[in-house]
């Protein structure tokens, strides 16, 4: 019997930093199903920002922290291998939390299979967290209206790429922030958005003015960030705020300062943060919103690949320091 | 014929600051009401922080600035001395958007007659502005639940005095957050709340640690300044804040920095800034939700009244100074 490995969290990060130290590489011997359950080879893995609060002893969270010893959570992909549990065979492809490791046994609860015609890489990169997150955060939260302006950060991220899209099918005006150049170029020539401003680089107030004339109804924030208070400056009555993600803040040592509150009465302006975790059970109705876009071929994405389980630090950092381009996954 | 005397804007506010200089006194003749008019001779009139942005000319705010050379906006109290329109009689007290003036004329749209049992102060102090806005903006916005804990800032003042008595009724934990010992007592020993922190001499962090053991589930904002963040803070998972004034921001040369929104998203926390003219017509409903509390004598009111049209600066800049207790009215 061959051995698998995985990696669990061995120390929590100090000052926001994600290095190899945080995790120890286990090898183990690849375990047998018991009964009702099923062995999973996970073929891809999910790496996401949220994953360095999921590190982080942080108890007042949305989910509780990874224990240390424990496997570094995350949400994947795999093949069954062996099955003892009636509504899986070998061969099926699933989806769900699936853990920094090679090999998983499941009891199925919390796995789906994959849709006919959906490959590995259409699962994680839309049909889980972050068309999840994109869908849920728009509808329940964003209300977005035909003939509205939404602004989006990390627009050309997994989450930002897919709200643009589903915004710009229904009619909106979409604009959306990004840290390079070629990024801008996919999001604009490869996606449909109205405009693309370049954080790194653009005058952001003049920027933004040019590029939404009629102002700012959703912002849509995945970012954070010195454009936060440009576009927030630029909303207009009854507008809507949907924070999602900060990444820019998740790793300072102390969090930049947000706005000043005043135009939230002026405007009447309503913020809302989420966390998918609250929406499971939501996921059947999230998915009945999002598929017929997919079908339409109305969104598309990109996967960023990086390989092996030993790739999983450098491949979550390069989130960190915005050097993907898609989606971040790692093949098993 | 006699005279009567009106407050107009002459110019507009710098730097936040009120004075008498803002205004021109016009002396003119009393009018006489055409068909289908009303002549108010004008009793009680309401001051409001609001005033100051009123004053200023921000097209972006909620409802239109006070034009150059227009009489001063507010609402107040009065009593129909001359009438030719059928549904008001002389006698009658009504109440509705006054200005600052001695007597008007009116074709009655906007004004309603006090109900009986309802004095000129209570109308003011509660049926007004104050009450409609402290119940849009908890029932709507806040959504307490019995058990729960809600802490008000400028808790002595108009709104906040009644949106702690509300969620008191409604068997919440109320905190209030208020300026001097005096209003610590009146709120804590008169109006019922659980408790006080008086933000010019307590340790706020320790202070709000100590009165709200369960933390913060509704954060009713009506004043801004530092303990805005500590409140923040304390905010539980599926927390509501509601932003109604910003009354320590109002008249500052630049605003203070906001709270970074990281905590939005690992909370899940919805904030909702709000302004009284987006619901004038829901006030019906409002009325309908706020009566039966007055009518069980479980809002308490206090106005602090100043008389004669020639002290309404001196009664605004009281309110910006913390220097009122109560309601601030106008006797005329």
């Amino acid at each position: 019997m061959s051995n698998y490995k995985k990696l669990v969290l061995a120390q929590r990060p100090q000052d926001g930093k994600i290095g190899a130290h945080l995790f120890a590489q286990k090898e183990q011997p690849i375990p047998t199903p018991g009964d009702g359950e099923i062995l999973i080879k996970q073929t891809y893995m999910s790496l996401d920002p949220a994953m360095l609060g999921w590190m982080s002893d942080d108890r007042e969270s949305y989910i509780p922290p990874v224990e240390i010893g424990e496997v570094m959570r995350s949400s994947g992909v795999g093949e069954v291998v062996e099955s003892n549990h009636p509504d899986f065979k070998v061969g099926d492809k699933v989806m769900g939390m699936t853990g920094w490791q090679e090999y998983l046994i499941s009891d199925g609860q919390g796995f789906n299979k994959l849709q006919a015609g959906v490959s590995e890489e259409m699962a994680l990169c839309v049909f889980a967290l972050p068309g999840l997150t994109a869908t849920t955060g728009l509808y329940n939260f964003g209300k977005p209206k035909e003939g509205e302006t939404l602004v989006v950060t990390g627009a050309a991220g997994s989450v930002g790429s897919i709200v643009g899209q589903l915004a710009k099918a229904d009619g909106l005006h979409v604009v959306g922030v990004v840290g390079s150049d070629a990024k801008a170029d996919w999001i604009v020539n490869e996606l449909g958005f109205d405009g693309a401003i370049n954080y790194k680089k653009d005058d952001l107030a003049a920027k933004l003015e040019e590029l939404t004339p009629d102002k700012v109804d959703v912002f849509f924030e995945n970012t954070g960030g010195p454009i936060q208070q440009h576009i927030f400056n630029r909303m207009n009555a009854h507008g809507r705020i949907v924070v999602c993600g900060m990444i820019a803040d998740y790793q300072a040592e102390k969090p930049s300062p947000g706005p000043n509150w005043i135009p939230l009465i002026k405007k009447r302006i309503a913020i809302r943060g989420f966390a998918m975790p609250d929406h499971w059970d939501e996921i059947p109705k999230i998915l009945e919103k999002l598929t017929p876009y997919v079908q339409q071929g109305k969104i598309k994405y990109r996967a960023h690949t990086v390989t092996g389980l030993e790739n999983a630090v450098t491949g979550l950092n390069m989130l960190f320091e915005g050097k993907n381009t898609g989606k971040m996954l790692l093949k098993l």
